[in-house]
């Protein structure tokens, strides 16, 4: 089934069932109100909810059936109480690092990298997305997310693929040039991670049928900037660590909560003619190649769009749409 | 007033207003079911719930009164959308590099230390905390924490201070040797840091008068270990950075959504006869004055007390009173 989380009903807005084609939605108040009260009782719930997203296929005339629209999205969750995200495309990774003359520990192939993001402000799909100056260095980071029932401490990696309830995409937004300054300091990134936006509709594995095997997604993840194609590397090739793994990692000390989002990091294939899913690889790139970068990071006023679409070619996500702004001073 | 959260209910509790003495409290689903409702809608509720604490300290026999009992109290937020934890003792910080022989760099005494954590599951003040492993290096962390009400990004140290709605105590648990592998990795701390423990009670800045000043809790920090005093370091005292400096800090690049619980980071003060926060700390003038830390990390069984009292001598945040134990495996 697919979820979606209309911005109405106050902060957390009000869960909808869309159909497969995105073209039809329903509230289900007396079900669940928001997403996140599904996923505290997803057992019970989920089942409840796939029936309604049955006799939603079946169409029918039901008085309460509406269109669907993207642009009346929250996040799934628009406020969540953990979102970890990890770097599971190490070739990104040591990529980046090369740029800058460094080598990268092997144990990175071993021990996923992950950072906390916060989570009190998560951005819908087609929200405009401020920033306070261009000068930050604003990128893109296109990314599949996956969001957990309660995952108890302790749970290794043959148990952790099964907590796995919904997927969805996400633009991890990062601030390139307040990077180095950040991790200089020793706690990771804070100042240098903004509010992540997502896509408008999250789904249950089963809609994503073989394409979801082996605890990744092996479809292309694509993104566009000002309308132009950026890139459609496959998310399920070299993913190093798979979203059990990172599960696994993450309660190696502590539980996770219903409703943790984990985040695959940037999308990123070793073969470049499938372009990237962040301006700071392409610009990797071009400085190994020609010895400096000539992309630009994105200006006030630029798009990006992120989507993933299935064999059948249809959406399966929806699309982020976001436009960069000059934050209100 | 003082605010708390009874186990009843669901995994968000039921908001409490407590006496002054700590000794009654009243449900007021009239109000607002949760602590995270009435933050959600704060301007409107506080008056209302500061009516009812008034009516409290009045005595009277109302049938809805109860004893109040920490033991049956939860964190104050049970989950929280943001927890994001400072470093603002830097002579702390100063101090621990110092030890393995690292300078720190000039910037820290002018730009604040952050890092995130997880807080899908914050424990209450007597709940037992759980870890895998004694070899993990289990330490307490005694600091102060706010809560707020949502925070525009951008928000500058002058506007950032009247955000501050609620404080509270923590024990923000650290696995400190997990801490070098992780720092190592260059994303900052995420197994090492499991999840907080906090006061059963949590107040509005008011009930702290006098000792209320510069946005700095002015009055020593307690903690004993095993019964034993461990340190009882002034807060107001070698704070670098106040709670508004450090609000302003993390909403350079983002927005807090209500309800973000932001940390000062261990106390600590210069004058050693104070104790410390940590075990860290103590291993660390251990290790400069004798070439060896002496006193070991905590140990399955161990029991870490922190309170904090007012000038009169009474308790204000009630007390964490947390048992480690060896999680199930």
């Amino acid at each position: 089934m697919k979820l979606a989380t209309l911005r109405r009903g106050g902060r957390d807005g009000r869960l909808a069932v869309v159909s497969r084609d995105l073209k039809r939605c329903v509230l289900v108040p007396g079900i669940a109100p928001t997403l996140q009260a599904a996923l505290d009782d997803w057992a019970a719930l989920a089942p409840r909810l796939a029936e309604r997203a049955a006799a939603l296929e079946m169409g029918g005339g039901q008085a309460d059936v509406m269109p669907f629209d993207a642009a009346q999205c929250a996040a799934p969750l628009p406020r969540a109480y953990h979102w970890v995200d990890g770097s599971a495309y190490v070739n990104h990774v040591e990529l980046v690092r090369k740029a800058r003359g460094a080598d990268m520990p092997a144990s990175f192939w071993t021990d996923p990298l992950v950072y906390q993001g916060g989570s009190d402000d998560l951005l819908g799909a087609r929200d405009e997305v401020p920033f306070g100056d261009e000068a930050w260095g604003i990128d893109l980071e296109a990314e599949i997310a996956v969001i957990t029932d309660d995952v108890p401490m302790g749970t290794g990696v043959a148990a952790a693929g099964a907590h796995v309830k919904l997927l969805t995409l996400a633009n991890d937004w990062s601030l390139r040039n307040l990077i180095p300054g950040e991790l200089a300091k020793g706690f990771g990134f804070y100042q240098s991670k903004p509010a992540t936006a997502f896509a408008p509709v999250a789904v249950t594995p089963d809609e994503l049928g073989t394409a979801w095997r082996g605890h990744k997604v092996h479809l292309p993840l694509v993104s566009r900037i000002n309308g132009a194609d950026f890139g459609r590397p496959d998310a399920g090739t070299d993913m190093t660590f798979d979203f059990a793994q990172l599960i696994a990692h993450v309660t190696k000390t502590r539980r996770l909560g219903a409703g943790a989002i984990v985040g695959s990091g940037t999308v990123s294939n070793y073969d470049r003619s499938r372009g990237a899913s962040c301006l700071a690889e392409k610009r990797t790139l071009e400085q190994i190649e020609s010895g400096s970068p000539r992309t630009p990071f994105l200006r006030f006023g630029d798009r990006v769009e992120i989507e993933m679409l299935g064999a059948d070619g249809g959406n399966i996500f929806g699309t982020l749409d976001n436009r960069v702004t000059r934050a209100a001073s």
